[in-house]
């Protein structure tokens, strides 16, 4: 599927558009981070400060068809905390997981999404930030907007803004990835030991194309409200499964599988942070543009994959549907790591050992090289005997 | 309309099954206050910290549909300031108004609202920023979240979060609203000495009711994306108006109208408490519930609002739709004042003064009484010889 035919899905592989619309805003005080951070709320020349907005994206379509298949609300429990670790792990990235704050604005079509609904939604916030407080890491819940605007949304769209406060000195800069250093790749799938059950990996990147192409014309025939009205018979709904069909190589269902709560990296990033920070020159969180994300860091650099986890099993099957070539999916999907460490070789193992211990694979995916000043970022993937350019 | 016949447009007036949803939820360290606060997230104890969610609503699709009749992608610019005033005229009810932080997230249709009308989304916010501090207010744009949702949102939907840290003793708490105290309310509607043009006073606020009750059934049969496929024909666009048509007893159009900017009466605000401060009781922001909203804050109250302002215009023509009995009428739409001040009447005149020295017009709209110890606020609306009970 090229660039434009998943537009003619309504999404923007690339937000080139999206980043040309912000490209005049300002860069905040530590350019090139993989976060913007300003200066600090209490005024505090050491601290600065992020606020962060993201959210559960096209996931909650699928909660809602799992919702409405099985009559159980407690399918729309996940989004919370899908909406939450695309916060989270994100600011974890620029080194801010200590006291965060936490607000959401949920909107909804009261016509199909009712109170009993929002309750999980907000109970699923409370689960999963009661969970991340037992692994020590505190977010306090500072209310929210839930907004009924049925004329705009056709089912539910979860977002979480949250605010972190952290000492400059504790910053992490992806501006300073540097040539030389390994990248370590920590496993988006398989069961953590802080997770419940298997986590097929998707997180909340790649949910319109990961629907339509695992899903069956039974959702196209039963569901319009679950996709665009802009997408003809053609695009929507392209798959072969039922939401209750095993996916293949896994113990799970497809909508089990699709509706995995995004992992969360931060009981294994904590610990590598304290341990190796200074020997860690960038930290990338591969969401929107999947394993190309990397190259909007750095300066002068050419990120080498080559050897990447196999695609795990969700990603495999969607690829196997035919439609996304594989340069296409490693754009749209992490397709198998979510969290990066750009480190110095000598301390790569000792990563790994960390994020091993709580049952979660990890290795050097690849390495970064220098390129002539003025060079523009380059990605190249190497993946099964195919080599893949994004520059 | 009733309440069930508001829902049938996929809108809950009184959102008490949101409520219900979020009822467990911590009340934070100042209970009863306009907005929720909590600790101070830089570990102050003089200080507290709100995260406030909100945005423009429903607004959007008429901006889109102004964009689509006319061409012009500037109606896309007041989202803005629509989304931006939600929260800052909230967060003013508390006393906060300094220094605050914004980010927002934005959800989009790619297939309909493409980067050009991001941009002037993203312009908007620039410059609402730039007159807010213009007049002394400074806000900081700390990024965002523009997300392609087209399977969730039929056009584009604009929310922003605002963040805010203050001493806990500058915080009004609504939770004080003193009986004997009179109640000012800051006009809506006009063209205050801050704005550029005639403002009809809608704001964000009951505006899938309005489109529906205002626009005519052209925008039913041409644009089916600006509201929800659950709306039967009937209940969608029953009005008689075009965007381009006069709106009665005004210069401006229909469509002008509804898109006029949500008003910022943070102008007035500060010096209000800057001077008067002591002698306020609480401050509520005319919003989801109308005028109808200050009965959630204070404790056995009767509130009485026998002296309102006329309906402007906008909400004149509106409820000579004849579909929203004027007891709703109240409850939906702000009907002529969006802030009120519960305050001694000794200081009345003099915060009449300073809104009318903005060219905003303000008046004693009502006073508050005492209940017995135990019972349940309530709010008695006397209007144009006819008496409403809210309770």
């Amino acid at each position: 599927m090229s660039a434009e035919s998943y537009l003619s899905r309504g999404v923007s592989p690339t937000k080139d558009d999206v980043k040309k619309a912000v490209k005049n805003q300002s860069k905040g005080v530590v350019p090139g981070a993989f976060c913007k951070m300003i200066e600090d709320i209490a005024g505090d020349d050491d601290y600065c400060v992020a606020i962060h907005a993201d959210g559960a994206g096209t996931k909650s379509s699928v909660a809602y068809l799992m919702y409405k298949e099985t009559g159980n609300y407690d399918w729309f429990k996940g989004l919370a905390q899908d909406s939450l670790v695309m916060n989270t792990d994100d600011l974890a990235c620029v080194g801010c997981y200590e006291n965060l704050v936490l607000s959401n604005t949920i909107g909804r079509n009261a016509h199909r999404v009712d109170g009993k609904a929002i309750a999980k939604v907000i109970e699923g916030y409370d689960e999963v930030i009661a969970k991340l407080a037992d692994n020590g890491i505190n977010i306090k819940m500072c209310g929210g907007e839930t907004a009924d605007v049925g004329d705009l949304v056709n089912t539910l769209i979860v977002d979480s803004t949250i605010v972190a406060r952290v000492k400059r000195s504790d910053v992490v800069n992806a501006a300073n990835i540097k040539p030389g250093h390994v990248i370590v790749g920590l496993a988006s799938s398989g069961k953590a030991s802080y997770e419940n059950s298997y986590n097929s990996g998707i997180s909340s990147n790649g949910l319109t194309a990961a629907r339509h192409m695992l899903l069956s014309k039974y959702y196209y025939e039963n569901y319009k409200e679950s996709f665009s009205d802009t997408l003809t018979e053609d695009k929507a709904y392209c798959g072969k499964f039922r939401l209750t069909d095993n996916l293949p190589g896994t113990d799970v269902t497809v909508g089990e599988a699709i509706l995995a709560p995004t992992r969360t990296f931060l009981p294994i990033i904590i610990p590598v942070l304290k341990k190796y920070k200074d020997s860690i020159s960038g930290i990338i969180h591969c969401t929107g543009g999947g394993q190309a994300k990397c190259r909007d860091f750095g300066k002068n650099i050419r990120i080498v994959k080559d050897n990447l986890f196999e695609l795990p099993p969700i990603f495999k099957t969607i690829y196997e549907s035919g439609e996304i070539p594989m340069k296409e999916m490693f754009q749209v999907f992490n397709c198998g790591h979510r969290i990066e460490f750009y480190c110095d070789e000598s301390v790569a193992e000792g990563i790994i050992e960390i994020s091993k211990s709580f049952d979660v694979d990890a290795r050097i995916v690849g390495h970064v090289e220098a390129l002539p000043e003025g060079s523009d970022n380059e990605v190249v993937i190497k993946y099964n005997g195919e080599e893949f350019l994004y520059n």
